[in-house]
């Protein structure tokens, strides 16, 4: 096992039941041995579901599966295994996910389209579900609303810590709850929503608001990370709500009751998708990259990723180097528009280049001391017009080679 | 110093003299210490001049001046100097750049726009040019028609070992020479040409000829490398002609007489790429990877280089791991129409993966072997058309983050 990240949280977040949720983990030994493998998750009749999902065109057959489930609105079972993908394993993979289902349908005595099925872990090798079918009987019995960590655990792979987040919200005056887990570490540049993650509401809204809510939230937490600019073939992001907290039911996403829903939502979101930065493979520093001045936000955001996947940027951050020079390079090669002669960088809050050359007697001192600590903080504003955005990353290790080139052995 | 690339050619090639080419390398003291870091290379005059530079937004005042210079079509002198990039200078680098093509040209007796300067190193840093322009009678002095070895050692930087290659071929049935010389290491994308290659031949073929000759060897060669997926700020590759060969005058790239010319610099520029991406900052392995039955030639050329640029899939290359499933991710995050139901993938020759899945009765045993050598073959099928590519690279190892984590201390 590898070394807990520099950069975990001090502890798993306290979180509450929410009302119609039931979690269970067991182990079903798909890939590891002495752990958790199997998360299942139960939701109330009438509970709603949304999702996104990687745009890979070599998407897993768990995520074509839950593309076709998702578009009914409705869930029942969520049904999560680790260390194995179920990823290119062409027919025999989609039988492996119909017979889950099948299965999963039949004891929580659901319709097949209510049941939500994720695998990750090695692509290409053959699920071995007979291990989860034969299983999903003794998980279902242990079933019990307050198991989060539990279930945070169950679905890592070469994760260091479990990954959860609460928050409450107010609608119309009622209180209520959301709860996220996810997994990351590697192939982490989702196009869509990083690998795994599963947030819960009792909240009364319907399946449509909550997929335009879950949109717009990727967009601005797990679309602005990445760890080494690779994307999962499993990527999968679901939204349930299982309207138990009384509020008056809301149907549009646009509706003002939603607001602060809305706001802790994106916030729970963003907190997740730092956390798997954070538990990015060899991650020894958390990497902010704010980017302005651009000619649009997707400009502004282009550039960041370009910022934030380039090996020459991460190594040097790695190596606690304020290289501000590499960064200068990737706003080049990122192909949107820049003007290079009125650029302007800052590391940590100090201005280290600005109208297209290092500031007049720079002093590095503090930028050094800066690269030293676990956050690091990039600005630049490439000078052409008024885009912006944030992307998160960390640097690029020796721990990450270690990891990725012994992977499946 | 970093330990000679495992990869590295057995010897440096025995380069012919090419009538009207003379070369001298300089120690100046710009960065490196006991070691030569300036070139100058003189071409007689009536010689040509092609070029294809980095497209990188954020470029160098050097390759500023190139642009310009090479629209003239004209060459009489070429400055290289190494350990400063000279990029992201301002309007200081700018006036760096003037100075020294004005004393070069002053010395060489010839118009400012036949000079050519290219500088590589740091980005950011101010170029101490006058550590050029004080050298640069001396250098002069000491031109000579054989000195290929020392010319590719002084524009080494990061290079564990220099770069070129040689060529001869018939045109109209006289025999013409091509030497070349190049750099690389890391910061390696070409978007253009790699880093600083410059090539000189004594054929007679005119400036815009030579121009659409070294555009369309450019794409199939340095165009078709990766290091780090990096674009560096400095690209630059030279081609120039001294018409001393005694051949014909050749005006139109199209002409049948250049047949064999330009299949032998098409091979020599080659040549050179792959010297540089064997040469790759911490390369272990050499990887070649075809693509086929893509939608267009380009689509295969975008998936080749989403696999070469991968750091999952070179990380598993360094360890050994014939990862296949890392193959399959990085062809769906390219964005380019696959199949993945028909996709085939084959490594080291050996079919790994056919219609989508592992092929019946997999034995990993021989693509294991191959997986130990140092040239690694992956060849990968994606099922939708006739469109096909082949792009090289290197593995992602510990010595790539060793070497970029320090590189300005």
């Amino acid at each position: 096992m590898t070394a807990l990240s520099p950069l975990a949280p001090a502890s798993f977040p306290d979180m509450p039941v929410i009302d119609g949720v039931r979690l269970a983990s067991h182990a079903c030994g798909v890939r590891y041995a002495g752990r958790t493998d199997l998360l299942l998750v139960e939701l109330d009749p009438g509970s709603r579901a949304a999702g996104v999902f990687t745009r890979s065109l070599t998407a897993s057959a768990p995520v074509e599966w839950c593309r076709t489930a998702v578009a009914t609105g409705r869930a029942r079972l969520l049904v999560v295994n680790s260390g194995n993908a179920n990823a290119f394993t062409g027919s025999v993979g989609i039988a492996s996910v119909q017979r889950t289902v099948d299965k999963a349908a039949e004891i929580a005595g659901c319709a097949p389209t209510e049941i939500y099925v994720s695998s990750t872990g090695t692509i290409g090798v053959r699920l071995p579900d007979e291990k989860i079918t034969s299983a999903l009987a003794d998980a279902y019995a242990k079933l019990t609303p307050g198991a989060w960590q539990d279930a945070a655990k169950a679905i890592m792979t070469t994760d260091t810590y479990p990954k959860g987040a609460t928050r409450t919200a107010i609608i119309d005056g009622v209180t209520v709850r959301i709860n996220g887990i996810a997994k990351g570490s590697g192939m982490i540049a989702p196009d869509m929503a990083t690998m795994l993650s599963y947030v819960f509401t009792d909240a009364d809204i319907s399946a449509e608001a909550l997929q335009a809510l879950l949109k717009a939230g990727t967009d601005r937490s797990f679309n602005c990370i990445t760890v080494d600019s690779d994307t999962s073939t499993s990527d999968t992001l679901l939204l349930f709500a299982t309207a138990k907290a009384g509020n008056s039911p809301i149907t549009d996403a646009a509706d003002r009751r939603l607001a602060d829903f809305k706001a802790k939502l994106f916030d729970l979101l963003l907190d997740l998708a730092h956390q798997v930065v954070k538990d990015g493979e060899g991650a020894s520093k958390f990497v902010s990259i704010k980017v302005g001045g651009a000619a649009s936000a997707r400009a502004a955001h282009v550039i960041g990723m370009a910022i934030a996947n380039s090996p020459l940027v991460k190594t040097a951050i790695a190596g606690e180097d304020a290289n501000w020079g590499r960064v200068v390079m990737a706003v080049g090669k990122s192909g949107e528009k820049a003007n290079r002669d009125k650029l302007s960088i800052r590391i940590g809050g100090v201005l280290v280049a600005d109208q297209g050359e290092v500031v007049p007697g720079y002093d590095e001192t503090p930028v050094a001391a800066h690269m030293k600590g676990q956050t690091i903080e990039i600005e630049v504003d490439v000078g052409v017009g008024r885009g912006k955005a944030q992307v998160w990353t960390c640097d690029l290790t020796h721990a990450y080679i270690d990891i990725n080139g012994s992977y499946r052995t």
